[in-house]
């Protein structure tokens, strides 16, 4: 209690970081499914449209089992602790009441999070869509009980799956839920090039896949779309226009080879841009990895582009904290750490002596950074703080 | 003692697996640099040629120390054989005394190695190289010095660093030298294009960069060339002619922005390839990582390249056994797990209740393993054998 300086420090208690510890924002991953996380390693040998179909869709059909939903939420919210996750934006299932359940769990584990229910209006043979009008009522009831956690941390967020599982008629109801409780949106866009063109066999009157978005009323200045790798110019600036965000998901663009993403064109139009894991497109529920996937993604860019100057940690920093929280229209009270602002922070420790790093001669604090972005893993990160609760 | 079967098993204590573990070959890294640990995940701001001379070249003089050598030589056997490499191809240092420390740890631990006292003899200001004569002499004494450890796992491997730091004579008598002792050969080749363009610039005489080492006799059925990415057709007939195998580092050629490098390409003309992690110019010095690297590198390729069929989990986990073990003519002893080789061998869990994976569901052994490569660390690696020996 003797220690504090600099400055006139006064509090009910003190921690002072070991030699060699730092802290930094919690780690904010703008796109990941909850629901996914058993199929998390395996799988990747299909494009996306053949992979929801063979390994996504059916895994998701179980969580009409609550006792099975309650086992792998309970299971996804504490490894995304762990891994530094503070923030997470969740696609969850088609099912209203087991999506609640992920909310539920954020709540008592502590995590800051945005919860989906996923809406797919387009009739399937495997039964796994919903009709209009359920998916209408199904989601007012799944905002109202998410409102009922009662939780600071836990806010639901308006889900239509994808422009090839929802109608024009339930986007548009759903963009006016939005509008009507001020949440937030999030769906996916222009990640593969099959989609794509599903999308404009399907929606032959509109001009672009972003166009159709636009005329349900989905982008906001609150809406987060998963991906976005081949966006066109004109597409970009209707986003920047709305205010509406991108999260960048490398290691699931690179997986399921849907393409590598340019970060730096979407900034140059003014997008905002975070990162996602998006578990289990992507292989990893750490916002690490996707931090070094985004760079990977990055430098296979500009290894191809004469006088591209590719991310540097920096930049996937920001991305991975800031950016993130910018995207989610969040900033105003997450993103760094600054009077005001909550406290979501991570103590990382790159001498833990169980991790994956060998401290064999001295670095500076840059240096540290960069060994924990390109060589950190989970076991680094020695305590996680949300709204100042320690929750690891 | 009552379990054993099938067959008639005898022996003198039987060791079982647990539910959910597995067994697999041991990792064999093809080429690692162990003077360059303490430089991991630092330094990626740079291309090849800088890289080297604002980095690696100022780390490595620091190892004229023997105890600074013995202090990052025994983590670094002690780090390796916990990610799993039961087999490394060391590059150390210039200077031979401090390199055969290397080889004593590699002995102490029981790690399989090829240990490489570094050759350089073009002249520098900084002094990290030798005269002509010094680097035979040493090298010379180097050989008999590993040999004198008398470890069945420990060989020394004569190391021109590459054709940037050594002339022909010096090459021409390194070759020599390997065949007079009958050892393996290692070097970089074709890493990247500023280096590919100075060496044209200084061997003028020379057809390819293959060619220079080929006049030089370097290239030997015991010889691994390290990157190889940008070699034409009639280089790589050239390797296939001669037997040389050719580490494939997909973690270092994307961290240092060196290309992408297409083992589809070096397989169709019958070379035979490895994996090297390359620490420090990649940043892991995990062979889980370099196989990841691998499929991303090829996913990369694929995504750009009509028709192409990228590796799959199955092609990298070979490259990371007994492909590394024949790239290294080794594969008479170590690389897969028949009777007659020796007992080189991880023992797998997925269900570490500290490592990174949740299992959910059930998962086969083929997806198992899909898991250990996509989403796994060395924390699902729970035993370690070498020779029989249990060194994890
Ligand atoms: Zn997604
Ligand atoms: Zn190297």
């Amino acid at each position: 209690m003797e220690n504090p300086k600099p400055g006139d420090m006064t509090a009910d208690y003190v921690t002072l970081l070991s030699a060699g510890q730092f802290l930094i924002p919690g780690f904010i991953d703008c796109h990941i499914h909850a629901a996914q996380f058993p199929n998390l390693g395996v799988g990747y040998d299909r494009g996306l449209l053949d992979w929801l179909e063979t390994y996504t869709f059916p895994l998701e059909k179980h969580y009409s089992d609550h006792n099975f939903s309650e086992k792998v939420y309970d299971v996804v919210v504490k490894r995304t602790l762990t891994m530094g996750t503070t923030t997470a934006c969740y696609f969850a299932s088609l099912y209203g009441e087991s999506s609640v359940i992920l909310g539920q769990k954020a709540a008592q584990f502590g995590q800051r999070s945005l919860i989906g229910k996923v809406n797919m209006n387009v009739k399937r043979n495997d039964g796994y869509c919903e009709t209009t009008e359920e998916s209408i009522i199904n989601t007012k009831k799944f905002i109202t009980d998410i409102n009922k956690i009662e939780s600071p941390l836990v806010k639901p967020i308006i889900t239509p799956r994808f422009a090839l599982s929802c109608d024009m008629e339930l986007m548009k109801e759903l963009a006016k839920l939005a509008k009507k409780f001020d949440v937030h949106i999030q769906t996916h866009i222009s990640e593969n090039l099959d989609e794509i063109e599903a999308v404009r066999h399907l929606f032959k009157d509109y001009s672009s896949y972003s166009a159709v978005y636009d005329e349900a009323g989905l982008l906001t200045n609150k809406t987060i779309l998963a991906h976005g790798i081949y966006l066109t110019d004109t597409e970009l600036d209707l986003l920047n226009k709305r205010g509406t965000s991108v999260s960048h998901c490398p290691s699931s663009n690179t997986c399921l080879r849907s393409g590598l993403c340019d970060v730096k064109k979407l900034k140059s139009h003014g997008v905002k841009v975070g990162l996602g894991t998006d578990v289990s497109g992507g292989q990893s529920s750490s916002i690490i990895d996707a931090m070094r996937s985004a760079l990977q993604v990055s430098n296979h860019i500009a290894i191809q582009t004469p006088g591209y100057e590719p991310l540097n940690y920096k930049d996937v920093f920001y991305l991975a904290t800031l950016g993130g929280a910018t995207a989610l229209a969040l900033d105003e009270h997450i993103g760094n750490l600054v009077p005001g602002k909550q406290f979501d922070a991570l103590v990382i420790d790159l001498n833990v002596s169980t991790g994956p790093l060998d401290n064999l001669i001295e670095y500076t604090l840059e240096e540290k950074l960069q060994r924990l972005i390109y060589s950190g893993d989970d076991r680094n990160i020695v305590e996680v703080y949300v709204a100042g609760q320690r929750v690891k």
